[in-house]
């Protein structure tokens, strides 16, 4: 396996070195880039339709939407209200990886975005390894997955900034807690920043309106 | 990239090797062995505690339980009453592969077994395409992710044998359709043999527990 292990990372060196290219281009522009991660069905396209209904008018939002088969995502966020949305369909990879990222980056007028969300495909274990040239990785947990999902995927914690508990509608329908998740994730990131929200209700979202809307100034801020 | 394709595909042809014996030494004996696969969260090891709890005293049943990290879900199956656990930590791997089966295989004493479990890494693409010497793979979908899942996770839905969808008690607090999901599902997979139930409140579990009845009779009554 040793000449796996050696290929593995020839493949990741080659990603990071895209992933630095792709970062730049973003960089240069103040384009907030944040990468979305988590299990299958865990809200990831939910939260960008919340985020399009709320956020749209005020912010120029691009999406890139990746999934092993189907543009049903892309579908939605169009639907929803997206102006600049590309999908990506893997066929069969169980990643994004910043050569996918590159490839579609073209197709967005960089100069007249002030975002890019990146739904990764759904998939808590591999996507943690590939840095796609985003400022952070998002993680989204639901409260009907369970709460020591942090300690069994810790890689996936542990690279991402943020984690974002959604589904707080459903809380008391299993023995998912709050508490548990919290302490669970900062045992392996201590600097995770936490968002507890229901896509559903629309509990909670404003808090990550707010948060957006200031990550994106301040970003401006740093440029200007 | 063709030098990592053929790399992978050495590696899958390896497996199958290993994989076919691990089936012989199975079929051998006459053990049903099932390949359990899904999302973090969909209920894998709940379904497991529950089938525990049914036939613990009727059948030998061995269970394997494959995390990333941790070892939770072994944990959670001991105290369900299991005689035969036994964890396998992937340390980030993200899918069992056949050669770690064989190496726990070992700890089982195999002429004292009627039914194995296998409870794969929560992930919906990347254990798709290794054999582990199952009889059948079983995918389990949870009515609190989309039901759309089939057709965008393919592979998984077409090399399973089976579909159980799980949390039947939470549909109707989202769009998920119980017609779509197998609708969809049967598109991938024509011959997809369907569970619906809710391994919290007991709604559909006689029906599954019948089948494994069933499935380990039959195989006893080809060896006989």
């Amino acid at each position: 396996m040793d000449k796996q292990i050696a290929l593995e990372r020839k493949v990741l060196s080659e990603n990071d070195r895209i992933a630095a290219d792709v970062r730049a281009q973003l960089q240069d522009r103040g384009i907030v880039a944040l990468n979305l991660v988590s299990s299958p069905g865990s809200g990831k396209t939910s939260l960008l339709e919340r985020t399009l209904a709320a956020l749209n008018d005020e912010l120029r939002i691009g999406l890139v939407a990746g999934d092993v088969q189907t543009e049903n995502d892309a579908d939605r966020l169009l639907k929803a209200g997206g102006k600049m949305v590309r999908p990506i369909v893997t066929n069969g990879a169980c990643h994004l990886d910043a050569k996918m990222i590159a490839r579609v980056l073209p197709d967005f007028n960089l100069d007249n975005l002030d975002l890019l969300f990146i739904e990764n495909v759904g998939n808590l274990v591999c996507p943690s390894s590939f840095d796609l040239g985003e400022d952070m990785k998002v993680v989204l947990i639901s409260t009907t997955e369970g709460d020591d999902k942090p300690l069994k995927y810790p890689s996936m914690f542990r690279r991402s900034s943020m984690m974002i508990v959604n589904k707080l509608d459903l809380l008391g329908t299993s023995d998912f807690k709050l508490g548990r998740v919290t302490e669970n994730a900062r045992q392996i990131n201590h600097d995770l920043q936490i968002f507890e929200l229901s896509c559903r209700t629309g509990d909670g979202l404003e808090a990550w309106f707010d948060w957006v809307r200031e990550t994106v100034a301040e970003k401006r801020g740093v440029l200007a």
